[in-house]
């Protein structure tokens, strides 16, 4: 079976691993290949370095090197890079890097600067990490250099800042005006992306955020239409547990561009293409239906997971991926 | 006193440290100002970031942070960046860089990127280890790029290859049949470097390589005239002991130029500005004299250290500095 999905970092990356050990577990779909495209809207350039948080939250825990306990970066990490940059008076510090990382970081940028694009240099990283073996296909969403912007109004007129500044300097805590993803409207998909789509038996959206993950792949010129398109279901798992985010700030995503934070206003992003949505107990009973012009006659087949949605470890994470397996493959 | 220095690596950093100590040592010329003119003929770049050694291990040596016994490089260095970049197979991977030592790099090629020359660069780095404090500045010789080849025969016919994989990966094993510095014949000394030879009241060689060190800096344009033309006294310490050179490849270079390995023959390259050469007891006696046009009558006035010349620690250092200092102190 050939899968694809979509995906931001840490929630995307840990339900995908979940994803590969249930395909890996069931003989009928062990050979099963599972091509996955990466937001690269939270892509940065810190210290004249070429950093994609999605991406390498990907490599890192599919390829089982990454710092469990955080979800992104590196395990077992020590940060002299990054002290020695402080020392000498570099900014910004709000964004943490550790020295493994910086490896990362170095490699890309040298393979960028020697003409490579992002996902010829995403292959290459992904060799490292043995993806291919896994039968696991990681690609950018897009070779051109996008970047999501926020706007914010700190007191002194609206001012559009880096995405991460937002994210991670911020705490998202100056509400969102609205994101800007300048030149994503022309970005062209990287090589691959648009024929894992079409030719995929099967369609995932993992509990990535709705709008600066998901929502950003959304914005290139095809995906969306290659997704209505396909003759594959698509199944998507809510990124929401009762109307909060399991971690990072999708709420205060969601307030920026006017939609309730609540598991079917979120599935009603994804109306036009979405066959199955799997929402917590919490979410299931009391939800109104998604909004939007629906892909299904009622809207999509929505299940409530066997349990809370929560991927409070790996073999957690691989229940509800077989959940979301069968939710795809039984619908008719 | 304003005392101007034209120096290499760990040598140069050594001594110079020992100059400084000396100085600091003496009420008398405490606030002296000692202005260093660094070698950047063995700059490279490798995975995208821009390395000047001898600058580097200057900055290091007389900021406090170098690692004594290798004599380049930091103090308690971990090796997790250099690592990962070998684990995704970056080469080359005989040039050993720690993680501190990476920091000043992504520091370096970051501010290089936006537009900072090599000189502001450097005064930045500086910065840091204390150096305007310690009455030292530190120039590179150029704000141009000027890398030194060195050219080989391995049986191939001649070939060109970087100074440092000459010097590191192939611990001048192969003969140098010459060495090419492209562009270093046209490019301009730093902002600062002329005026601090042309104003200095003495000058001092220290025992750096004669060939690829203090060599290359006397290949810019400009540097021989103004040595010459100072009225400031040229002292040098001979960087062989005995016809060896203390570590480094310092023979092979001089075979390379066709200079005898000999404390006497290296002071010949310097014979039209140098007025002092202070040399190793075991190289005083039977020497023949500097050959060359020289810049006194008779030569060199040529003095035997008090002791070995070897700097085995830092008070040795600064001994041999003060010897130096007094040799040109009392030159008439």
């Amino acid at each position: 079976m050939k899968i694809a999905a979509l995906a931001g970092g840490v929630g995307g990356a840990r339900f995908l691993r979940g994803l590969r050990d249930a395909l890996d577990a069931d003989p009928d779909l062990a050979d099963s290949e599972l091509t996955i495209i990466a937001n690269t809207g939270d892509d940065i350039s810190l210290f004249g370095l070429r950093i994609c948080p999605d991406v390498d939250t990907l490599l890192y825990t599919l390829g089982g090197g990454g710092d469990e306990e955080q979800g992104w970066g590196r395990a077992d990490e020590t940060h002299v890079v990054q002290g020695e940059l402080a020392a000498y008076g570099v900014q910004p510090q709000w964004f943490g890097l550790g020295d493994k990382d910086f490896g990362t970081h170095i490699a890309r940028t040298l393979w960028l600067r020697q003409g490579a694009s992002a996902s010829a240099v995403t292959a290459r990283l992904a060799q490292r990490w043995g993806l291919p073996d896994k039968r696991i296909t990681l690609l950018p969403m897009t070779d051109v250099p996008v970047e999501t912007h926020v706007v914010v109004d700190r007191g002194e007129g609206p001012v559009a800042i880096h995405f991460q500044e937002w994210w991670v300097a911020d705490r998202a805590a100056t509400p969102a005006e609205r994101f800007v993803v300048a030149g994503l409207d022309t970005a062209a998909p990287a090589p691959g992306v648009l024929d894992a789509i079409r030719g995929a038996d099967l369609i995932v959206l993992p509990p990535s955020n709705p709008v600066v993950s998901i929502g950003i792949i959304l914005g290139l010129p095809g995906i969306r239409d290659a997704l209505r398109g396909s003759p594959a279901r698509v199944v998507g798992v809510s990124p929401l547990i009762g109307g909060r985010p399991v971690r990072g700030h999708a709420d205060a995503c969601l307030s920026a561009i006017g939609v309730e934070a609540r598991a079917m206003a979120v599935a009603g992003l994804y109306a036009d293409f979405l066959d199955a949505w799997l929402v917590d107990p919490a979410d299931a009973p009391g939800e109104s239906t998604a909004s939007g012009a629906p892909r299904r006659a009622g809207g999509p087949v929505v299940q409530a997971s066997a349990g809370p949605l929560l991927m409070t470890d790996r073999a957690r994470a691989a229940e509800l991926a077989r959940q979301t397996l069968d939710l795809g493959l039984t619908l008719t």
